[in-house]
Parts: structure tokens; sequence; C-alpha cells
């Protein structure tokens, strides 16, 4: 079933945002087994949309849209699409008071334009939005669907998997199954390279190799007549994947970094603290985004200054100006510390230049991370090489995370 | 000059990489005075990139294309340009000496597909590739423009700076100047409502507003004859703006808060300490993304536990036996000890149920804000309503963000 992805939106067009909705959904898309064949981006014109319309259903069976659902008089998706499949906007009972629960619940004082929001195609399947005031839905005619979504992607990520990806995965044949494994301390193309043999040799289950921020991934997928089968299919390519490169492999589940050691560390009952210099806070944060993290965090210090880390860690005037702050010696220092204050049975701590400029004569990339656990501590030191403040603070915060993870799962195999 | 934006490649369409040539295109484009009206990618197939050809055409007077000019067999957009308008391929001399020279220069074995990218339409001005081995071009018939360089960033960015776009220059039709104006406190809807009149009674400059995560923005963009008018006009439009909604406006530049407060810390030398519980550690981690701000910040504590806070902050264990850990009086007690302990001008208190689950009897979204300010502490309670437990944080450390900022500006212009 081939497909194409149009985005609404004129703030796109004017390059102020970088389209990551067209590369989630093509994704997803490509996983559910449909041929993209097209992305558009069109601004709020009636006009363009409905031509881009008529364009994209020559070749394709299924558009998926976000965008140009806010309650603004130039958001006009809707509209159009609803137009365009001659069909009406009605009050959707359900979205109406949806949308006037939310406003008690969070105080807001509705403007007329909210309720736009709530008009939707008399035809339409309406996706219900829980975290926005935009709902979606889907139009058919003809065996031509259209799917149109919010275009901020938190409510489109949710939308899509909660009711656009259900919706189609019943207008399909056959089934498709899909795993997504994360890697961390191996490049894109290293890991292609180890895996081409496996690559080539299968159409079925298909491998595809992603790289994200500092990490990368792989989708594993397979469609086959029956779930148990497919199923079956990319479990076994899993299991030739671990062979090859699983020393890189940190879940299988697509689950994050910070959520594979929050949950070792909530599961282990193993309690943490932190300390961060250069990561700034960062490593804290990234755990604490994990339900259920305050069982077993005590505390995170951000230790800016020299004076901070001396007052809260501990650390030796002498260590400071012996080393300076980004070195081996006050990491160590840093991590320790904190274990004698907290009691922690892990403790953290990052200290290192981020950049841009370099620092205490240290180049910007240099990083040391200690973690101490039960007392016993380990240093790693980064050299990452860039300037780039954001990509060191989250190469740091990763690979912190990582040797956490790596550390506890070697002391629990002894 | 209506413009559109071409990218071919199917790796775009299975969502391996983000298009960021498009961004990079999109935001040349508009500053070069054109409008962009589309943006399309196609893989490497002639009938769609010939239909795609014909429906940019209709509405506008250039595409500016990339990709699709490798050496190897799928690679088909010069073809099938220059079949469109009627031209054919010829070996392009000074394209065919550079290939030679490159290979010898880099010790390369040139195979027969090599040659293939020394083909160029004949009536093409050619854009020679200095930094690879695939030659860019414009073709143009009866005002129709079109622009073909290679994928790669690199090489693209190049091609485009040192040919594209003087080539472009000449078919310059008026500037468009245009500022990004930021808001925090007042959702779209409220502030499109405020400015409709505004909105409504002109047509330059353009005003159009965007939600962003918890903050929104708006854009006021100028299309005139002249730099200079163009951003006499959209300044005129911003101070209306200013007068009506001004009180939300944080950045007419399109800076981020963090950046805002950061500095507004640096340059006035207010040293800053932070204390966080819910919004763990995120305040902190958003000001050290703000180069620089390592001059006052001394540092932030994320107080989890209840020891944590009677430890680190001298918290009254009665407070928090009274109150709770999520308070005003703990809030304020959090902000009020971090001052004493670190003896900074401003401190910074958060403390809240961020979700999903409610807490301690308190619902989640519920969050108290405490900023001290050389000594005067202001508490801020916020009720968000929602049980996500990342927007639940992230409103609350734009609110933290947002309150220092205004306590500060507050302080100065006494």
């Amino acid at each position: 079933m081939k497909a194409a992805i149009l985005t609404v939106g004129t703030e796109i067009l004017f390059g102020q945002i970088v389209n990551t909705n067209t590369v989630y959904l093509s994704r997803e898309l490509n996983a559910l087994g449909f041929d993209v064949l097209y992305h558009y981006t069109v601004g709020d014109n009636a006009k363009r949309l409905k031509e881009t319309l008529d364009h994209a259903f020559k070749d394709c069976d299924l558009i998926v849209a976000t965008g140009g659902l806010g309650p603004t008089e130039d958001d006009l998706t809707k509209e159009t699409i609803a137009e365009y499949f001659d069909d009406e906007l009605v009050v959707h009972g359900e979205s109406f008071a949806a949308l006037e629960k939310m406003a008690k619940d969070r105080g807001w004082k509705l403007t007329e334009n909210n309720y736009k929001q709530t008009l939707m195609p008399a035809k339409a399947r309406v996706f219900l939005n829980d975290c926005g005031t935009a709902p979606g839905f889907a139009l058919s005619e003809n065996g031509k669907i259209i799917i149109s979504m919010p275009g901020p992607p938190r409510e489109m990520h949710r939308m899509w998997e909660i009711s656009a990806k259900p919706y189609l995965e019943d207008s399909h044949d056959g089934v498709i199954y899909y795993k997504l494994l994360r890697f961390f301390g191996i490049g894109e193309s290293a890991l292609e390279t180890k895996l081409l043999n496996l690559i080539d040799k299968q159409s079925d289950p298909t491998i595809a190799t992603y790289a994200k921020e500092g990490e990368c991934s792989i989708r594993v997928a397979s469609k086959r007549s029956t779930l148990e089968e497919a199923r079956h299919a990319v479990d076994n390519c899993i299991e030739e994947i671990r062979g090859i490169v699983g020393e890189y492999l940190y879940s299988d589940n697509d689950v994050e970094l910070h959520q594979v050691l929050g949950n070792l560390l909530i599961d282990n009952n193993i309690t943490v603290s932190i300390a961060e210099s250069c990561t700034g806070g960062m490593v804290t944060e990234r755990l604490v985004r994990v339900p259920g993290i305050s069982k077993v965090l005590d505390r995170g210090l951000v230790t800016y200054t020299w004076n901070a880390k001396m007052d809260e860690l501990g650390v030796n005037r002498d260590t400071l100006e012996a080393h300076g702050a980004v070195s081996k010696e006050t990491a160590i220092e840093m991590a320790e510390g904190l274990m004698e204050k907290t009691g922690s049975k892990l403790t953290i701590a990052t200290t290192g230049v981020a950049g841009p400029d370099d620092d205490e004569g240290k180049p910007a990339g240099l990083m040391y991370i200690a973690v101490n656990l039960m007392g016993n501590t380990e240093v790693k030191e980064l050299i990452t090489g860039r300037k780039d403040r954001e990509q060191n603070r989250n190469i740091c915060t990763l690979t912190a995370l990582d040797q956490a993870r790596r550390i506890i799962l070697r002391e629990m195999s002894k």
C-alpha cells in the first residue's frame, strides 16, 4: 500500500523548525509495511493544500497529515480535507465535552476559537487528544484514506500510538511485528558493517539502522500472515544480532538508557546520588524522568564552582590546584566525597570542559566520569574532540548512565 | 518570487536521516526574499520526479533540488530535469578535467559510472563541486528556474554559497525581514484573540502565532523593496504588539527563556544557586546551557528526599511533617536555606508532584516555586491539572525561569 506524508505549517516552510514528524512517520509507516512515496510540506493555504491532496492521491492510497488543526483562523487543514471528501464539519460531542473538562481542570477561560477544534468531519473516525486541545481523525472513501493529526510532536506521537496506528493496522493484510534495539558505544556505520552479512542475507525480517543523538538503534521488522510467525522471525533475528554486537546492546525493547538504569536501581533498591559539573544537572534530570525513582534517588548536586566542589563534596583544594577541576583526581574525589556524605550505594560524578571554548588549558570535549559502587570507584576519560556544548554534555551524560549500568550488571553477575 | 524545495532520496522517505538540507534552503530562500510554498521529497523515480516538477511549477517560478546526482544507475535527477526542459546531456569539459584531477590527487581509480557525473544538460549553467564528485547546475526557461545540487550537506552548503546563491541574487524582487517574538504565560488562542484586530487590519507585516512546548511565539514578517523599509514596518508592528501583550513578551529576537535569564544574571553579575525537587535538575540544566554561566552559577541541588532537603537546605522536619514536602512553606525554606548556605544573590526552589500519580494526597501537577532575591522570597503556586510527568516538569521549569526573570527586572526598574 502506497503512502504520502503531508506536513502543514508555515513555520516549516520558513525553516524555523526541523520537520521531525516526517522522520517519525516515515519510520512508522515503513515498519507497518507501507511504501512511502512522497513527503510534502505546504503552508496553511486551502488551494495549495487541495492541489497537494490531488497530487498525492494520484499515486497513493494513504495520506498521513500533521498540523493545521489549531484553534486560529489560519488553521484550515480540517476544513480543506472535509471539502475534499465532500463532507461537512459538525460539532463532535465527545471532543466538545473533553475540551470543556480540560478547561475546567486547568482553570482555562475558553475563547470562541477553542470551540473550532471540536468541529469534525461528519463521516470521520475521530481520534481524541488527551494531551492537547486538537483532536485528529481518519476519513476514508473508495479505498483512499487520509489521517489528520495535530502538529506538536508529543501530541502526534501519542495519537499515532493510541489511535492512528491501530486504525491502519486493521486496514492491512498480514501482520507486522517489529522490535527496536538500542545501542550505546558504537557508531551507526560500524554497527551496519558488523551486521552486513546478516542484513544482506535476508529480506524478512528487515534490519534497519538509525543514528540517534550520541547512540544508535536498529529496527527488526517482519511481516507474516500471523503475529506468532512474525514475532518468532524477529526474535530469532535479534538473537543473531545479539551474538555479533551484544556488548553494545542495552535495550531490545526501545527503552531509553536513563530508564534502563533507573529500573535497574529501583528493582535492586540501589540508592543513588549524583555530583555534576560539566553536565550541569543533565544526568540527574534524566534519572528523574523515571517514574518511581524517588524510591532510590537521594540527591543530585550540581557543583559548578571550586567552592561548591569543596563545600558539598569535600574535594581538596590541593587536588583542584594540582590537577584542576577537570581531572581524574577531582572526578574520583567528587564521587567518593558524595558517597561519604550521602551513604548512597551508587554515586556518579562528572567533570569536564563542555565547550564551546577550551578551559583551564584543557580542550573542549575532555570529560571525566567517576562511578562509585559500594565504595569502589572507577573513572573514565572521554575525549570527544567536539566544541559543541550541548553535544558534549549529552555524550557525557549518556556515557555516565551507561558506565553505571555496566558496573552494576558486572557486580550483579559476580 | 515563489519557490519550492525538492529533495530526492529514498533514505529520506525511509526516515533514515533528518532532512536538514530543506531547513537550510528554506532559511536561505526566505532571506533572499523568495516565498517558499512547498517542500517535496521523492525517491529516485523518473515518473514521480517529473510529476512533482509539474506540480511545483504550477505555482512556483523556482525549484531548488538536492540529491540524486550520484554516480549510480538509480541517480536520475539530472536526466529527468534535462528531459523536462527538453535538453540533452553532454560531457562538461571543465567537470571532466576536475574529476580526473581529483582522482589523480587522491589516488582514486575512476570507474565508468564516475564519468556519468560529468554529463550536464547542454543549456545549463554548471556549478563546479570542489569538495565532491557531483557538479550541480541551473536551468532556466520561460521564467522557470531549476537549480540542482548534490545531497551531502557539506557539498550543498558550499555550492549554494559559492554558485547557486549568487546566481539567484540577480532574480531578486524585494526583501523579506522578520522577527520572532517569544511569550510565556499566555496560550496561543488567547494571544491571537487579543491581537485579532491587529492581525486582520493589515496584510504586511504578516503576524503568525505558533504554539511551542509550554510557550508560544509570533512571527512578524514584512516584504518590501528595501531592507530598511521591511525592518521599519516590522519594528513598528512589534511596538503595537508590545502595547497589547507586552507583559507576556520575554524576547523580541527568538531568544529562549533560559538564555534570557542567563544573560540577565551574567550581565548584572547576579550569583545564583538552585534547589530542585520535582523539576529534578531541569532548571539548573537549562541554565547550564548558557555559555558563560559559570561566572555566576554557584550550584544546583536536587534535593529529592526529606533528608536531602533537611541536610542540604536546612528545611525543618516540623515544616515537612506539618505541610508536606509539596507546600509553600517547604518551597520558601528551600530557597531561604539555600541562600544562607551559598550566599548567592538569587536562589530558586521548586517542589511539587510531577506525576503521573498523585502523592502525599496532593494532585499531580500541583507545584510550588520560591524565588529569593537579596533576601526577599516570593512563592508561586502552579496547578496544571496534568498527569504527564514531562509536561509538568517542563511547565514548572519555564515558570521558575520566568518568575526569576520578572522579579529581577522589577527590582532593577525600581
